[in-house]
């Protein structure tokens, strides 16, 4: 049933190829540095986590050709900008290196993995106490199996909480333009048979308004060091939107997406893609010839509309600088 | 440069293809009240004042016909249940019926017609002055010519303030499921030369926060007595997101939009649409089989959410009941 996001094989990294899913179940192949950058820029592989991961194994792949190790570094990092983890596992992989060697990387890269499915089982559990029996649960994006090594970040808290034996029920919003919430989200919710239904990103308001949202749960790309969390385009919205209607909004995040160096989101780097992406879909182009377009991927939710945070150390209530410093150190 | 929405030609209905545009300028004819029903049901032609102009020609060519009305009446009120302008129409036809006879109608909806668009124009004078020079605009959906007879209503309001000399911009929310803003807000706003910038719905929050917009203009589909607005899905979103930045929220309805006999937004039917327009777009699928769907076509926005209502009388400040009589009057 569970869906390996990325995986090891025959030292090669093989990567589950997004951009085809719903409709195929394919892997690709990664022998460089260079081809695990290209897979993170065209979001063959997407998701916080899952980029940091990817991105350890990008190093060990150099380090098992007996490559220097400088310009694979930078590569990387350059792939995308505003997901931390990235730089987090980089960093890691950095310092693996100088204390050990080349040859410790590839084991280092298997840490990395093996530890992110640890931690968003730990966050799972700690997050589920937030939910309660019968609970709709509205996600934005994909912070699911398929942003990270597994079991997920903000799905990982709703599949905790079925395993609870909690009723529990997903709204998706498709999270426009890449769609990874009618692609992905949905795609992995009904492999397991949580109930999940879709609407479109503008409906969101107006299921608040009636009542069919009990909490709204997210994940993120980088926590700043005061708590404003920075993650998909949209969840600002929602989260202002959670707000006026007294709904809890929660960001299930690990350690490795905090970034002690940001003070505050208004720092952190907001990736702007391609206009193609906003006037169609796969080649399908519905706007005129002549439109300007805008596409900022990723927005910043201030820290006063969060409910609570949750990491693999537990449950953030009213995250502020105080309390992020604390679940930091 | 003007596009016609409707036109009467020969005695036949034509309708500009909406679902066809950007791509194609085709026009659909129309001989009877079933053509014109299945137009509006089918989105051919949208928009609550431009709904109304064709279901008056809809009765107005079964009477040509020398047919009894009555079928004509109810097809053509069950084509679509939330923008009033359609009842207002029929009402009208009905009451010109009732007074002169069949022979009146086509002269009747020749009449509505030519009505609208100076509604319009006389709406964009008293929006206008609004407008401030070289304000950044946002708008949802399409509230232009193509919604109405000509001219437009929110954009209407933009037209004639780049009539007068000012520099305006737009930022066009692409409006999913259906996309009329990237199909037919930039499009109108193209060939006029009115700088245009495409976003998806989820981006508008985000552009606030970051000062790129001035103020938001939407149109409507049916006003309440109290002032609540029902509007295309994600309106609502938009004025919660506007009061929280401090912008003004304007709403440009003709007082064919009025429904006084709705007491507040609670009581407008809201159209749910069938899920195909959100799993995908024009017969491409991206939602994997088994996940359920909403489709609300439209919101409703509460009163105190919205600064202005423009409509053919003037500016209504901060409308609630007291004002919205004073003009229905």
């Amino acid at each position: 049933m569970a869906v390996e996001t990325l995986r090891w094989r025959e030292r090669r990294l093989e990567l589950l190829d997004q951009r085809l899913l719903p409709e195929r179940i394919e892997y690709l192949e990664c022998r460089r540095a260079l081809d695990v950058a290209q897979a993170i820029r065209d979001m063959v592989v997407r998701g916080a986590p899952a980029i940091g991961c990817a991105a350890a194994f990008g190093i060990a792949l150099e380090a098992l050709r007996g490559e220097t190790l400088d310009a694979a570094f930078d590569l990387l990092a350059e792939s995308r900008p505003t997901a931390v983890n990235l730089f987090w596992a980089l960093e890691r992989m950095r310092k693996a290196l100088d204390a050990r060697g080349a040859g410790a990387l590839e084991a280092e890269a298997l840490d990395i993995l093996r530890e992110d499915l640890a931690i968003n089982r730990a966050m799972g559990q700690h997050g589920a106490a937030l939910i309660k029996d019968g609970a709709r649960i509205m996600t934005h994006c994909n912070a699911g199996a398929l942003a990270t090594a597994g079991h997920g970040t903000a799905l990982g808290v709703i599949r905790s909480a079925r395993d609870q034996g909690k009723r529990v029920s997903v709204i998706a919003n498709e999270t426009r333009p890449y769609l990874q919430g009618a692609r992905l989200t949905a795609w992995e919710m009904v492999r397991e048979k949580i109930p999940v239904t879709l609407i479109t990103d503008n409906m969101a308001g107006h299921l608040m308004s009636r009542r069919e949202v009990d909490l709204v749960i997210v994940g993120a790309d980088r926590v700043a060091a005061n708590g404003d969390v920075a993650n998909k385009i949209g969840t600002f919205t929602l989260a202002v939107l959670a707000q006026r209607h007294g709904l809890p909004f929660y960001v299930a995040a690990p350690l490795s997406t905090f970034d002690m160096s940001i003070a505050d989101g208004s720092e952190i780097p907001i990736e702007e893609r391609g206009a193609d992406e906003v006037t169609g879909y796969r080649g399908m182009n519905w706007a005129p010839q002549g439109v300007l377009v805008r596409n900022p991927a990723f927005d910043v939710t201030p820290h006063d509309l969060i409910t609570a945070l949750v990491c693999e150390k537990g449950v953030l209530r009213d995250p502020d600088r105080e309390g992020i410093a604390r679940l930091a150190r």
